[in-house]
């Protein structure tokens, strides 16, 4: 398993090593989340949703199906998404009348019901979410939780009484985005698409990509400013305080099990996966280090050891399996276990228990009266040093470049004047992905790289995963 | 809302007006998961999963859609379903060379990664479960949690080595389903089906019946045992300690919406909903009393009750809206929330907060120096009263019957000689449906109803909900 020789065939294999996914499933990019992967995932959701009900989001649950009729009502989305779809033709023994849609994204199932619940503007914002399973028909090829069928998805709706208040909406989620990716150990770009390129039927997309080690950014999640492109097709109006109906304007965001993906590919190794303490299913190993006559006394000191960190709230498993030590280093590292303790009598005599981190190999000792307290600030010393190094390594991946000749294998950041001819002809060309611009400007003077005029924009742009 | 008049119109109405689910998402039976019904269904989930992962299941998530070839293995099942499933046909815009089934269960979908999965007896037993959402083409009445087209549903999937291993499997299972349903307070049956209405496939099939205010039985879900009906098609084989192939055991056990259904059906009463205390979410509504003058300190003190109680794991809504307190008890009472305080400014003076019970109507104080133990003491007491109360009521809800003539609205009990001539006879005859014989035997003597034959053989029956 060697991530820097060839990234791809890496990353399958710890998902199958690490036993995250099963993709023997009969149908190709529908794979079964096994419980080691569904725990990680489920942890990961957990963050989500706490930090979307601080925000006052509700969290609901949508049917999976629409109807096409409801479907086709915003003219630039059902054309984005016309040929990635599921369709529903058939029930029991009939045909159906009205064709169902499997949901690839909510908005067209949930307007309809906006459209019931928003009357005044007391009744806005409207923020709401979701965590749900959604289907693309993807013809590329599949890979687990970075392009597959069935996807794990979050997303947040939300309705407002002016375009400035959903402006709002979108920096409060990139507060949210933070504290996510803050846990999940992420680093991100936020990069507005363009024009041809942004979510159909979207005032304007925020992409949220992170670096991977081949170089390549990988698109996470993404935040849409819609305007009122949605309300007025699925007619979404509010009485306002002078009594006047209006609009309302609307925000999405959205996240799919993509951010595991990214978790395997930033912080893994040679060894195996690395996973952020906040959502590892076990946050640590206790291994038993017996000798001959003093295995009950190890087992019991290890038991103890268990029960306390647990008592405190920290996931542990005790490996207590008749193996050798070693083997059980190697399972444990392929899982990403962050800390691993071992225990052996001469711990027990001096007091302390020996200890592991997975992210760095860095060993030492803890005492055993300052156990919970050790632990646990360890936990946090490997989570703030994942999240400083996977940035560190996210900026040392980007090349600014001023000619398009000799390009490294990393992602590219380069002058560009804004125009779509400009744009279409960079991809068209280079067989690369431009993805947008910052959302936060940066300063730049330069030329754009196709045409050579003077321009202070600048873009960023990669191979597609 | 009369609870007794007209049960139907009652339930229609509470679900309406508690918010709990919202029946107009374009696709009948197809219904809108609200904030507030979708935070119970939740809560109830934590208690599944408590229980499953306590017995050593692990949660896993299988795709939703599954290959016709696959889903046709079984003769019986395919049989038992072909008329109540969604097929999709379609993806993009193409025609799929195999049609997918949407899920209605998943034996189909698990079944052929057991068989990847399971090798040795070693591997054995397999205990998995998903909380997922399952869909049926139901052509009768729509009702919602009760009867409808996409159904919120747990379900766990064994295998074991033996038929013996399997039945303690079953076993086990009735000690979480008693562990669980002490917790939503809902009284149960068990019946084991008859062979006409067992799941199809199954080697027998135990229905899990709660009885509702209209006499009726609820089906709220159901524990298989399958012998090797599955494992034989599915070729789910491991080899045992002497070498030899042989085909696993299964169960499944399964349990949907209907939990929710079955708590609004026995608990409510004409006010609104009443809420177990374990699901609520919200346990405890604070409400403050105010005078002139006093409007600050009142406020104070009750958000101090608010963080007291939450710092205790207790779940709070503080409702300090601008409104008459009156209007302020009948909005949360339509709600069920099992607890209301009121905090005036002689509470305050006397050190005490006033309480009301949801479930007795009960009124008294609570002296604010015991107030987080005093709280946490009433909602388990509230707790235990609803649940010997559902089993009172459900006890009373049985009627012993010796002939068919001037049926009771009520769930019927009655000898059975036990052939099916009788079985269909009687349920031909009467539009009733046959529940099936207690799984655990009831002495009885008397005469076969239908026959008037010498048994010692009980069943119960009852109309459809």
């Amino acid at each position: 398993m060697e991530k820097d020789t060839d990234f791809s065939e890496w990353y399958n294999d710890i998902v199958e090593k690490a036993n995250l996914s099963d993709k023997r499933y009969p149908i190709k990019g529908m794979n079964v989340w096994t419980p080691y992967g569904w725990k990680i995932m489920r942890n990961v959701d957990t963050y989500i949703r706490k930090e979307l009900d601080a925000t006052g989001h509700d969290e609901v649950c949508f049917p999976l199906l629409i109807p096409e009729t409801e479907f086709k009502k915003e003219k630039d989305h059902i054309k984005g998404f016309d040929s990635e779809v599921y369709w529903v033709t058939h029930a029991g023994l009939n045909e159906l009348d009205v064709r169902l849609v499997v949901r690839p994204t909510s908005e067209t199932a949930m307007y309809p019901m906006f459209s019931l619940w928003v009357r005044s503007h007391t009744d806005l914002p409207l923020k709401i979410y979701q965590i749900v399973n959604t289907f693309r028909y993807e013809t590329k090829q599949t890979r687990s939780f970075i392009r597959v069928r069935e996807i794990h998805f979050f997303e947040s709706h939300t309705c407002h009484i002016s375009e400035e208040d959903a402006q709002k909406q979108v920096e409060e989620d990139f507060e949210i985005l933070g504290n996510i990716m803050k846990q999940l150990c992420i680093p991100y770009s936020l990069l507005v698409r363009t024009e041809w390129d942004k979510f159909p039927g979207a005032h304007y997309t925020v992409g949220i990509d992170t670096g991977m080690p081949n170089g390549r950014m990988l698109q996470i999640g993404s935040i849409h400013h819609y305007r009122t492109n949605f309300s007025i097709p699925y007619n979404i109006t509010y009485e306002d305080s002078d009594g006047e109906h209006k609009h309302v304007h609307q925000t999405t965001y959205g996240m799919s099990e993509r951010l595991l993906g990214a978790m395997i590919g930033v912080h893994g190794d040679d060894k195996g996966l690395i996973l952020p303490p906040p959502v590892a299913p076990f946050q640590v190993v206790v291994i038993p280090i017996i000798a001959k006559g003093n295995a009950e006394a190890v087992k019991l000191e290890a038991e103890m050891i268990k029960l306390k960190l647990e008592g405190c709230g920290i996931r542990v498993k005790l490996d207590d399996r008749d193996e050798r030590p070693g083997s059980k280093f190697f399972d444990w590292e392929i899982r990403g276990v962050p800390l691993r303790l071992e225990l052996g009598m001469r711990d027990i005599e001096n007091k302390v228990v020996t200890f592991a981190r997975r992210d760095t190999g860095e060993k030492g000792t803890i005492a055993l009266d300052d156990l919970t307290s050790g632990v646990a600030m360890l936990l946090e010393i490997i989570r703030a040093s994942m999240y400083r190094k996977a940035w560190e390594k996210q900026s040392s991946n980007v090349a600014t470049i001023d000619s398009l000749n000799d390009l490294p294998e990393k992602t590219l950041r380069f002058g560009w004047c804004g125009s779509e001819e400009c744009g279409h002809k960079f991809e068209d060309e280079n067989d690369l992905k431009l993805l947008g611009t910052p959302y936060i400007p940066e300063e730049f003077t330069g030329k754009c790289i196709i045409c050579g005029k003077k321009t202070d924009k600048v873009a960023y742009a990669s191979r597609s995963m």
